[in-house]
């Protein structure tokens, strides 16, 4: 990126943040809501703004307008091919490391039989895209939290240690628990206050694709990260839910950005299969908006919704996932190629700086 | 709500009305619908947002910051504290008591045969939840309007008298009446004018859960409360629809705040069942927001959409309900308890100042 | 129009473009794109809002209030008056004269039994409702581009010359195709620039109600229009799709507003059909929010999504469209009359200026 006129990535961080602060409309919910702290974090959430969740503010920075009022303006095709270089740039930086990785399958400690997971909520830094470091309020240390995967009649005992500035509390998403075990302060349970601990326990259920969250000023906590994939498999698994590989794909539109499994593109994480192979994804909302999710090159088979098998399995290349919904689908890998997958709410996944959000690909090899 | 410190519901008004009004973004629809006639009717309509509709108004407010900017500032435990004590006095409120009930079963008068329904739409004071007083338009002095339940064939005469400033028209959403009957001012009839009335009369044509509506100046009028259900009971009940317990559900986003039955968390009402029971939920959304309704505890079994049986019922915990889509659904109550019933768009549920909007609970005795 | 106090279609453009300007929020993301280029160009897009996408700058609009300041107020019973003479004017002009058609059926060039397609992509003026011009990316200047109809098996080419000043590329959304023909730069191909000329060539894979779009700064460049129809007639058509009139029904809420084949209402094409026909709507939403389309008079029955048969039709009058999800129903024509078929998110269908956007009829003879 070295012709002047166009903004440096720094440059156009700045450039937003100004625009951001001076525009007057912010409709991310999320943004707004981690405004609220101080200056300081407001500064933070808009500046971040810049590759999430605003495309508002994305898109008030002019593509190849200079930054820098005295520097000469480029000629349109310098500015297409200055544009064209920012959308290659993202996409040749793909998958990009970055610090942290979410949703990683957690192994229980066995005590009796029991299945036990130790949780420990604490506010962290979380690297959603390189160099964008965000306020997070975390699972031990992942955004998404760790990976929860037991089967249908597994006893479990999960306990969470709150070290967050706020009380909280985990409601198991879509687990018909005891009443007791429902963790919805006030009503089913004391709020775990700061500096606590609190152990649900019970037996696992009904099998499916599930989510444990915080259910205590839930609008913010949620969207900081509170939140994981709880998955149980079944007992009798069915002909249909056979796979290869298993996907898990959150999706979240908080103060972190438009986010899979908590990266932004570049930092996505590809979804991998052979040729051949049956994939599975199990799509997860976490967020307050929907996202209609598009596979290109191959179809998606709707085998589950909330975890419960649907009567007659059913096709689609765009699957409309709201908020608090799972859906789960197969792939029959027989394309081959790398495909775009991203969601089909264009601004998104995309602005005049290139792809950005919830963008990944699927690579059959 | 001693802690000098912590705003109480006066001053939080206070505090919002102000941010609001010196806010940059307000995004409800509503919100701004309501801003249009004066500068008083704006002022209340952001007061009111506090409890309502804009997540971002709401969460303008600093959770334990002074209202008084020589209030000391709390320590982060007494932040933690109050904030609990915030959510903890919205959930022991429930079910507030407040002025005015809608959707209440309306008896028609029999002439004839004929179910004629008399309604008057008349501007009147709403309370959505306890001490909030909001401008509606409503049918009979209710928000939603008087349910009217009928049966498959009958013949109904429905008169409206219009007190309103404005014309209006009744839309039967979902009956395939015949067109004169319809209720679109300029296609199907003349607009009903201030002062006069209209009547409409028909053979109820298809069962099912539907509703009426105003279809002039409706992005208004609707929002404002001019809106009820409509049910037709079919000649052969199915099996699948049996139910003990029969529960409708009008959600509504507009300057009125997040709404269920024209009433905002803690002043909603519960769902109750016994164990053993079914109970039939009908969605009906006639906001401008989609909704994913997630009952905890227990899953649903969609039956119907729009009034029509789907052709395999199928099971969820969180259902997407759309503007101008019902859904019925059963719940088999096999799970004892209290159990949070919500929109899953966290920012009509949930605020730092405690559960509001969209929140009930079923309970399962 | 005569009353002075009642403004003109110019003085109400004013006023909105004023009050817009002034206004604090708004939030239709298209609007702000082309904010993005200039001064003009926003002004111009803040005055198309009267009519368009933003429903808040539209209410900011006082019914009946004068724009002169000197002008008397109206009494309540002239602004009724006013408002439904506003009401009536837009549904008399139904369907309204503009300049340009799009989705027209593209007859292929044969060269040795390939089917060629040749598409210019080029910035026009598109007239969306009558006297409302605004900038449009069109392929050959049609808004949604010419309509691509084939057969599953056919070979066809399509050869894109890019006149725009940005690069470009065309993504076959929800066609199987191989990966090299799949459209999205720097993955599957390299951009098409400003002057070049790019060709795709591939046998048509999957049948159904598919799309074409550009695939690069997407968010942009599709809502300012370049997508259109690509349906695919499958080898042997299924008894439930036979139909006497078929109609592509593309949603957008861009820059240009609300539209339906790129015309909001008064400009948008009825449907017309005869009493006994089958009518088929493929729905394709191009936009960037959800849908839920309604028709009145009559239910419809989906029985493709994404081109894929459902295994089981399902019924419903109101159709939630996703951006990115293509929609198949039946709807037998059955209730003659001229019945109002619009989204149901009202504010995309109505001000108190009267109905706008997402609105037509269907007529049954």
């Amino acid at each position: 990126m070295e012709h002047p006129s166009i903004p440096s990535d720094a440059g156009r961080r700045r450039f937003l943040r100004q625009s951001a602060l001076a525009a007057v409309a912010v409709p991310a919910a999320g943004l707004l809501a981690s405004c609220r702290d101080s200056a300081p974090a407001a500064a933070e959430a808009l500046a971040s703004a810049a590759g999430g969740p605003s495309h508002d503010a994305a898109h008030a920075a002019p593509a190849g307008a200079p930054v820098v009022a005295t520097a000469p303006k480029p000629s349109p095709r310098e500015a297409a091919e200055a544009m064209d270089a920012m959308h290659e740039k993202g996409i040749k930086a793909f998958p990009a490391k970055t610090e942290g990785r979410g949703n990683q399958v957690m192994a229980p400690r066995l005590e009796r039989g029991v299945k036990c997971y130790d949780l420990t909520a604490r506010e962290i830094q979380w690297e959603v895209e390189p160099g964008r470091k965000v306020k997070a309020w975390a699972y031990n240390e992942q955004v998404p939290g760790p990976q929860i995967r037991v089967r249908e009649g597994d006893r479990v005992r999960i306990t969470l240690r709150n070290e967050l500035p706020e009380s909280t509390a985990i409601h198991f998403h879509g687990l018909e628990v005891p009443m007791d075990q429902d963790g919805v302060p006030f009503i089913t349970q004391p709020p775990i206050k700061p500096g606590a601990s609190y152990t649900y326990e019970f037996t696992v259920p009904n099998a499916g694709s599930h989510m444990y969250h915080s259910h205590h000023n839930a609008a913010k906590q949620v969207l900081l990260g509170l939140l994981g994939a709880f998955i149980v498999e079944p007992k009798q698994p069915k002909a249909i839910e056979r796979a290869d590989v298993d996907h898990v794909m959150i999706l979240n539109d908080g103060p972190h950005g438009y986010t899979l499994n908590g990266k932004g593109f570049p930092a996505t994480e590809p979804v991998v299969a052979k040729k051949g192979q049956r994939l599975r994804i199990r799509y997860m909302n976490e967020g307050l908006m929907i996202h209609p999710m598009h596979l290109h090159g191959m179809h998606m088979t709707v085998i589950a919704k909330d975890g419960w098998d649907v009567p007659m399995p059913w096709k689609c290349d765009t699957l409309n996932v709201a908020p608090g919904e799972r859906w789960d689908v197969i792939v029959e890998c027989t394309n081959p190629g790398t495909w775009a997958f991203h969601c089909h709410i264009l601004s998104h996944a995309e602005s005049d700086h290139g792809m950005f959000g919830m963008v990944t690909v699927l690579i059959v090899k």
